[in-house]
């Protein structure tokens, strides 16, 4: 019986993976850099991307899938910038393949440089499905302690970028920016960092450089980063 | 096959929640209010443990379970002000009972008050594993945003008690702890609420009341606060 379950647990995931893969090459044949953002809730995903479509203003086009278990708040905050589709999990943890095709075919026809997936706020399951992103990103906040990427590892090892956010909170919190990137990497030596406060609008255009490099390594190469996975 | 892969989750749960029940029980019975808390990552469990065990400097003896994914940073943060035991999950994004059993027999012979089990940081999965407490406890900080109850419903609906953490932070946050109170009671109206800076160590003699107003209440009755389930 355990044989069986296990059996078919890995054929479902198995068959996840090449989904994932089939659409991210997809994605990568259209130029359209995948980027699925990650971390606890309240660390700033939604702040970050309304900070990104501020900064970018008609020079670069995206589009954003944003995933909660209950309300539409966070779509509610980002259509006025960008395309938004809200994906409601119902209770589930992360999002997962199927939830964020339903997405995709409710945000039509897609005409952006940048897709990015908000992913539910978690720093735990996210980490372990393929959503078919190019880039996977780790928003850390100054206020969650400096302590934190030993602490919840698979995050950090399958990203490409940390962006530290809340830096206009670092005068009143125990938080070393160092000490956090070097926690980082140690789990992950090849992960790329910023700092930023979104909140404020600083620094985020370090953060759209690395995206608009990537953006640019994919449709030259049909590459993005370094995969960590 | 889907059949019987269902039977047997069922099983499972059921086998759990009655152990569970058992293991409540047994604390019920010796006196012991157990505690389980839950919070996004870096929202302040540990500070509130160190602050609680500093507010009852032996008049209120007490022990933890803390759980992690990896690392002993918070038995080593706790170890010095309380008996405390490091459970690491190796992945896993949240704690079940046979994990609480095995710290329980590390702990030894309990000569306690309270058993504070502080759970992995994750403000979903938690939410639906029963550890034998018999209070749960959710921990919001002031830097995440009061719009959190709505989008993480479970882990409110589930509490019994709010403690609202990072109070010093609220001039420079835009948090209302009025709005987050709200919304917890709109998904869970019986939810009582203290307001607490952990760091600072300010009201934290509200939250010890709530404590041993439920301690008192489970050695007159057998029974404390309500029960969300």
């Amino acid at each position: 019986m355990t044989q069986q379950i296990i059996s078919v647990g890995r054929d479902v995931l198995a068959k996840a993976r090449q989904s994932a893969q089939e659409l991210r090459d997809e994605f990568t044949r259209r130029g359209i850099l995948v980027v699925n953002i990650m971390s606890s809730p309240g660390a700033g995903k939604t702040t970050l991307l309304q900070a990104t479509a501020r900064h970018w203003q008609g020079r670069r086009k995206m589009a954003v899938l944003v995933g909660d278990l209950a309300t539409d708040r966070d779509a509610q905050r980002l259509a006025p910038l960008a395309p938004t589709i809200q994906l409601t999990t119902g209770g589930a943890c992360h999002l997962e393949l199927p939830l964020v095709e339903r997405g995709l075919e409710r945000l039509g026809e897609l005409d952006c440089d940048f897709l990015f997936i908000e992913n539910v706020g978690n720093l735990v399951c996210p980490a372990s499905h393929d959503l078919s992103e190019h880039v996977r990103v780790i928003v850390l906040s100054t206020t969650e302690g400096d302590d934190k990427p030993a602490k919840y590892p698979k995050a950090f090892r399958t990203s490409q970028i940390l962006v530290i956010n809340k830096t206009d909170l670092l005068p009143h919190v125990p938080f070393s920016v160092e000490a956090a990137i070097n926690d980082a990497r140690q789990i992950q030596p090849r992960i790329r960092a910023v700092a930023v406060s979104a909140h404020r609008q600083e620094h985020i255009a370090d953060w759209c450089n690395l995206l608009e490099e990537a953006h640019a390594e994919l449709r030259a190469t049909g590459q993005v980063l370094s995969q960590n996975r």
